[in-house]
């Protein structure tokens, strides 16, 4: 049977018609998971979401969404959706079929394609539950964490509330960007009536490392980032710091984390027209190696007592790396999971360009809003950085088995 | 000599202070050239600008410029310093020295430092000219090619006229997104008080193949595309197609070649909800293989006169690859070299997503335009696209040595 006629067939409403072509399609109802993870596969299912821990991947789509429907039942259908295109994906596989579904051609495919014969690049989605969705629309009042509760406004902040917030997220890290992007524009897909799209943003280049395996980046200052960041192997500070206890608040969240996000512009231009040591002032480290200017390597301790000839500290009062680190903040810790981003020009003939900020913690007006509170206040480094865009998600435990599915413990 | 104390010194206007800590940064005064390329090294200096038939790296971070001084003497300098960077950062080092240049500790580093550590990474930097260089500020009014006459205005276009145009564009690619990145950013900082950004764009994932050796990818209609690019192998081809010829205008570009660009947002949300079959009816190839509808294999030629059993032609009339190919264009052939790009969201709920293209021709009024014009007055792909920005540049031949500069053979 030609295309064409098929085609004709279709618009007579003609069902149960193959599409001859479409061989080169991974099925998409092949079983989900085999045996063992291909090396470049990300584990779904366990204990913990996958993307928290997982060594962070080199890209990243991050999307938050709004739920335009007050159908409590669709939107939980939508999350088994959800839940089910996201364990195959992640296992390289499609969201769904890409051919005539169900034998009807008039429907459009359940894979946008673009993925087709890419590997799973090791993508992991991590789903969050934003404040906002714990309102009056699906009974879930009584089932909001107060870690939830909304961040405060921090001095300086330039938020625009169009770019921020959001009742679902999605994390889709990956290190093929097009893997990331394919996961985010199905689920979008999928989730057609019931969310949409809030706002959205690429990050091209990780600032973090999650693992002790992996080599510390730098953010778009130039500077190593991330350098005292929780790393999965340490599993008593994880355990600390990171996931959320039964007892902390509401079982539904036990062995989740919250994640906070940021959008912080760079003022990249000017931050180049300052001499390296004044940056290096503001950091609190060198440039170079990355090493705190007390010291001489990277992963030395900062020693914020040490003072240099002219009894002035080799790290200044106001340095970055002083404000920000647990020795000076009663210990507190998190896991940073940001990226680089360069969104195009700003029309003032500056690129718009910065750091998405990614952090995980147990509870984030512990930990996120004391240290961000000092560094609003504080840090030399607000010169040359805007807060554009903040949300908070409460990223619940992970998925035992196939059958479970994203917010059966909030819903049920 | 500790760190603070050299700031100390600095504040105090003493000069010639060595920076401690620094000796990490690849060296600025190393040589450029060794003589064997590295694997993931392009050579800059050749015949032809690299970055056009150079196999399509994976990510692009392209940059439009404004001129903002009419001193030619400032814009030679300009395109001097722009030179030796790219030089010097294609070969996989920094842009200039990360220390304290010229030993003075006020002045800010010669590079931003974000590229530190990482490889190569393939990149190429191309650069163009634009029309709009070509007014009264600068002398060039009689080396204005009749080639780079303004593109006229296709129906159906909804250019933004803040993201088109240009005095001078920046095309850099390269298989890591921070080379890139850093590249455009270390130009725009040399270039400031010269040029201002105009716009800027991102590209995370090439659509086109520009060598035999490269797998056919997929743009974010999940289609295959480029199949029928013009490839780096065919030297008879791309010497009738896309080098300029001693003759065809200004003796300064012959050996180059003219760039247009096109930002094409798609509509992928109402694509998304289309089905295999119009899509497939669109676009003229089916969407697993990337074969023509009639045919089976991705490289087999279109048959545009097979019919089906019902006498219509099994690629429709008005089916993007019949459109669009060389056969039905006067032999008409083009290098296309687009990315991908997802720019966040639009507010309206979608993805702000597309296809940045960018093609390269003998003389785009000869090729892109008459192509184009058919497009957008027949093209059923219309209905899920706009054409939101355009530029058009004319790029020189390459540098024959490290004496050359970018523009020479124009201002000279």
């Amino acid at each position: 049977m030609k295309r064409r006629k098929v085609i004709g067939l279709a618009g007579a409403g003609v069902v149960g018609a193959a599409t001859a072509g479409t061989v080169a399609w991974r099925m998409a109802d092949d079983p989900v998971a085999p045996a063992a993870p291909a090396p470049d596969r990300i584990e779904f299912y366990g204990e913990r979401q996958a993307g928290i821990i997982t060594p962070a991947q080199d890209r990243l789509h991050f999307v938050a969404f709004d739920v335009i429907t007050k159908d409590r039942d669709a939107l939980i259908d939508m999350l088994q959706s959800w839940t089910a295109a996201a364990a195959r994906m992640t296992a390289g596989k499609e969201a769904g079929a890409l051919g005539a579904v169900g034998g009807v051609p008039e429907a459009p495919p359940e894979d946008t394609g673009e993925a087709l014969g890419l590997p799973a690049a090791d993508l992991t989605i991590t789903i969050g539950f934003g404040p906002s969705l714990f309102d009056s629309r699906f009974g879930l009042r009584a089932k909001k964490p107060a870690a939830l509760a909304d961040l405060p406004k921090f001095p300086g902040d330039t938020l625009d509330p169009g770019i921020s917030g959001g009742d679902l997220c999605i994390q889709a890290c990956a290190n093929d960007p097009q893997v990331a992007v394919h996961a985010v524009r199905n689920l979008a897909r999928i989730g057609m009536g019931v969310v949409s799209v809030r706002w959205s943003q690429l990050g091209f280049g990780r600032t973090s490392s999650t693992s002790t395996s992996q080599a510390t980046p730098r953010n778009l200052f130039g500077f190593k980032d991330g350098t005292a960041n929780l790393k999965a192997e340490e599993a008593t500070l994880l355990d600390e710091h990171l996931w959320v206890h039964a007892g902390d608040g509401p079982d539904w969240m036990a062995g989740g984390s919250y994640m906070v996000t940021r959008k912080i512009r760079m003022l990249i231009e000017t931050w180049d027209r300052t001499s390296l040591l004044e940056q290096e002032t503001i950091v609190g480290r060198d440039k170079g190696e990355g090493a705190p200017l007390s010291s001489k390597a990277e992963f030395d301790e900062p020693d914020f007592a040490v003072e240099g000839d002219d009894g002035e500290p080799l790290i200044a009062q106001d340095a970055h790396v002083r404000l920000a680190h647990p020795t000076e903040n009663n210990g507190v810790r998190m896991l940073r999971r940001g990226y680089n981003f360069v969104d195009g020009s700003d029309g003032l003939g500056r690129l718009n360009a910065g750091l998405f900020f990614i952090s995980y913690q147990r509870d984030p007006h512990k930990q996120f809003v004391p240290v961000q509170t000092k560094l609003a206040r504080l840090d030399q480094m607000n010169e040359y950085i805007r807060h554009v865009s903040s949300g908070l998600f409460a990223c619940p435990p992970g998925l035992a088995a196939a059958d479970d599915y994203w917010g059966r413990s909030l819903f049920g």
